[in-house]
């Protein structure tokens, strides 16, 4: 399977032109023989969209969505991709998982930061569901869910490959450690497969710290992007080449959570 | 309150000579104004002393673990160290904290790691008790228990301030990952400070990967040894110059585990 990544700097509150934005990269990941397309949080409003989210937000059946669909109809792909849901009379901070055929996965981030998430959007309260790519199966984050272990290792439990990880992963020394760290942990300590797509550069109300990445079980970095620029990332995720790893790292097999719980 | 961790790298069945190394060790920890002082997983031992463990196992109040009181009462250092226990009719990867007053704590390694450890060692049933050390509040793990984020999560959702951390990490790719990221994603993701005390080089039977690091909770390398080496080091731990990072990062807060468990 092949994944693509696409490390952007959306515009705020410009939706038509984010979609264009995730259009083109759709089109250039298909040309590199492309499964999916994974692109970062609020990819479509724009993660500084502030006040503008609730006039932006739609229903997940809604034009936005179903222009992810047409996208994924063209290029075949599997399009990931963060946008703003209304439902249920609120916002989510939410990411959708689509292919030509329509949503495979809706979900809705549950761990939401700081003040303006929480001015913002409602949380998720449902975990993720796992869906089929190319074979695997995987499972949606969004951002902060993917830093507390516990939402990595409950995919993991229930049978994910990969995690799908749309983020708007600010610059600085946090978000440095986060990216080099945080992230390449949570895929060693599962023997899954992580891909974290970030926006990078400034929005004009935030600065992304970009850093964009694959890392495989074993904890390589199959592919990273730097901190400053929108990029395509590729990457061929192959399970059976990581038994090695998954020999030597039996994590999920060694848990005491007879011991270790809450 | 001031860490000292030595890497050594003990030799396999002399009990005489590893527990001289920890007496001058804690010498030089003590000149140095430490308050305690961590070495290895089975340093007393040696952890490669394969089936001499049976031979060299001790309950928790023999000769062993009270000259490492001595050493403590010489030093006024609170000690910490990895020894075979004998109790209940076999033997336990152990560690031991204990002051010139006597045992603070005693924890039996959960997680037993492969073949060579499950065929020497029987494996601990219970969490590890939080003990006082220079007015912070500290648990034990032991080398496989810290890979698995469900342990540190445990000792810092029970108010730990520092993770103490015997280890005898081998040398390779994945010692090196571990070193390097998976042990700093524990201190970060829990705002805590770990203190890992590895072997360094071969002693016969392994090979380790030293890399003893103290890591502060947000993230930063307070101390760091080489792959190769021997060493003191020294780290000032001081809850209270990082609450910027706590206040940034608040993951214990923010957990979400009415929806992410098991």
């Amino acid at each position: 399977m092949r994944l693509a990544l696409l490390q952007m700097n959306s515009t705020p509150g410009d939706v038509a032109d984010n979609l264009q934005h995730i259009a083109d990269a759709a089109e250039q990941a298909a040309h590199s023989s492309a499964d999916c397309l994974i692109v970062p949080e609020l990819a479509v409003p724009g993660y500084g969209a502030g006040d503008d989210f609730a006039r932006l937000a739609e229903p997940a059946d809604g034009p936005q969505v179903r222009r992810l669909q047409s996208i994924a109809a063209h290029t075949g792909l599997t399009v990931i991709a963060g946008y703003a849901e209304a439902a249920d009379g609120v916002v989510y901070n939410a990411a959708m998982a689509i292919t030509g055929d329509g949503p495979v996965a809706n979900y809705r981030k549950a761990h939401l930061y700081g003040d303006y998430e929480r001015d913002h959007f409602a949380p998720g309260n449902a975990a993720p569901v796992l869906f089929d790519v190319g074979g695997l199966k995987a499972g949606l984050l969004i951002c902060y869910d993917v830093e507390f272990p516990e939402t990595v290792r409950y995919l993991a439990a229930h049978g994910a490959d990969l995690v799908l990880v749309p983020t708007a992963l600010p610059r600085g020394r946090f978000g440095s450690f986060i990216a080099a760290k945080t992230v390449p942990a949570r895929a060693f300590e599962n023997q899954v497969f992580v891909a974290y797509a970030n926006h990078a550069g400034p929005d004009g109300r935030f600065d992304y710290a970009g850093l964009s990445c694959v890392i495989a079980p074993d904890g390589t970095e199959l592919a990273r992007a730097d901190a400053e620029s929108g990029t395509l990332l590729l990457a061929d995720i192959d399970r059976s080449a990581y038994g090695e790893a998954e020999a030597a790292n039996p994590y999920l097999a060694d848990r005491r959570t007879d011991i270790f719980t809450g």
